[in-house]
């Protein structure tokens, strides 16, 4: 039986009152659900970061060994003035060889309708930097304080649906480049 | 033995007295070395489009089997203020379901120092929206009116191996994509 | 009494069938209205370009003619694949000091909910290395096969005001830049 | 006589051993020779920060202040993996209304030659958010690590005649834009 596909999630806001963690335990959760995972729940607020440094420089072992043992990565971030929040990428910039040839899919969250579709965007040449593959399905959580309760219960469950479809697609490109990885040689780095 | 892996080059200018066709045929002329590889020069100008319509109603039938059939394709494209030709992405929304799960690498051009770097950041929403996986080595063919001679010989030895690591990148993502489609259950279209 | 400020709309797309046509249509009327503005509907069907050239050389004289004399200018566009038309594109490259410290407002039509929110992001470096001034109010005409009828008539009037807010901020930035070009000496082209 | 514009200069990264500030105290001092410009240098390594907080609710008193009074603005930023820094990003959301109808030119830093090129594009769409007007001449200090020596003397002498050329633009859009706030009646913000 093939190994499960290690594939944790990032929440990648730290600002108090987030409505993103919502938006991340419910996919969280429902990762949980299926058999051929194993996942976990990061929080850019939990990890050791540093307000007078940057990058590989000040890597959080713990969180390096996380995104070295990982398959893939989903990304829940919201959009903060059409960018990507500072301290998510502040979190991403202190890995690199960790992310190589390995899957990502990002769920995008905004009080407004377009759901974090612009930090989407911004973010796609740091992944493509990073060594990551994004995938071409977001799950965009628009007007996100009527999608979940104070308690964080879900209250659109067309939510459902969209999330199984950009989990589909996450463990197939997941799975094939793990397969990759493990079964073609990997040009060398340089 | 391993059935040969064809991956297109698309010249993306149709811009008379281009330098771009220079690097064009250069990244051609390697990619034929590869034994692994079958490879074919697809010019923009040379496509059947129209200046009253765009998308998938104006297909060219030629260049939509291409796409179909290729396992991976390699853009060569010069940079136009900062963003793509407009005929490149004229031609490439021609196709859609065409590119999906296949890998794309990406050559910029410029006059200037860059090397189109802008214009490569530029595609990779494109990229991902139809369903391609850039790859994360670009060749950047900058200041290319000194790279080749008139005739189009190369000047500049050092992108001979640089193409090499471009290559060797987006061979192996073919690869694993390739190995992907036709082992690995692709998820329903929606 | 001031003279009027001069600000074409710009239709983006040839496309067949295209819907962005009575988004351009509603947003020229509204324009018209304004007693401080002149305006024109360019339609990039219209203008005069090849399928075998890009660029300043294959210049509209009459496009040129009318990029030179605007003081500002609305660009009506769909997104394709997450980018803007490659038509928008190859006419908007025919011009370039035509455009310098000029205003641009952006108005995005999508099927999608999303209002063309990520080829209005796609265009941003365009606008600016044409030396155009984006404003940062947009309009989002999203779901527009619902906004309009057959006839074109806008069905959801919470449009006009919409649009009444991106007028008067890109009136503002028009009548600022015109009042800079005209008053205060501009750094010398390099 | 005209008062002075006032334009800091942010230092847009707190890694330690950071080349970019060598970059900034050049940028700071040659903006000081102008006799039009006031300006200081802020360091994004002594703001009031948080790493579990983000946005307008942990915003720095004085920064607010400064970006409050000021008429325009240099950022000087590194590229990190193709985006901007995460501490740049966390340090320019605290600030919203303070930025509006300002001009903002931005230099990019990088130890490749393309000089911090992408970083640039990157920030476009968040400059345009906090309603900066991005000016269209960047310096790009590529391989800054020949640019200075290890007590930051600029050993390359063209960036001075770069540097003018930036400083003339953004004089030019600071000046204008400041007449614009101060002469013409902005539209109501919403």
């Amino acid at each position: 039986m093939e190994r499960p596909l290690f594939i944790p999630v990032l929440l990648g806001t730290a600002r108090r009152g987030r409505r993103s963690e919502h938006a991340a335990r419910f996919v969280f959760e429902q990762a949980k659900k299926r058999a051929e995972l194993e996942t976990e729940l990061i929080d850019v607020c939990q990890l050791a970061m540093k307000l007078d440094d940057a990058g590989e420089q000040m890597k959080d072992p713990k969180f390096s060994a996380t995104i070295q043992r990982c398959d893939g990565l989903i990304i829940v971030t919201p959009e903060y003035n059409h960018g990507y929040p500072g301290l998510l990428k502040h979190a991403l910039d202190m890995n690199l060889e960790e992310y190589i040839h390995k899957a990502v899919g990002i769920c995008g969250v905004s009080a407004g309708s377009f759901g974090g579709a612009r930090a989407i965007e911004a973010l796609l040449p740091v992944m493509r930097e990073l060594g990551l593959v994004t995938i071409f399905w977001d799950v965009n959580f628009g007007n996100v304080q009527n999608l979940f309760n104070e308690q964080g219960k879900l209250l659109d469950q067309s939510y459902v649906p969209r999330l199984d479809k950009f989990l589909n697609e996450l463990i197939w490109m997941t799975r094939v480049l793990r397969y990759g990885r493990e079964n073609i040689p990997e040009p060398k780095a340089q």
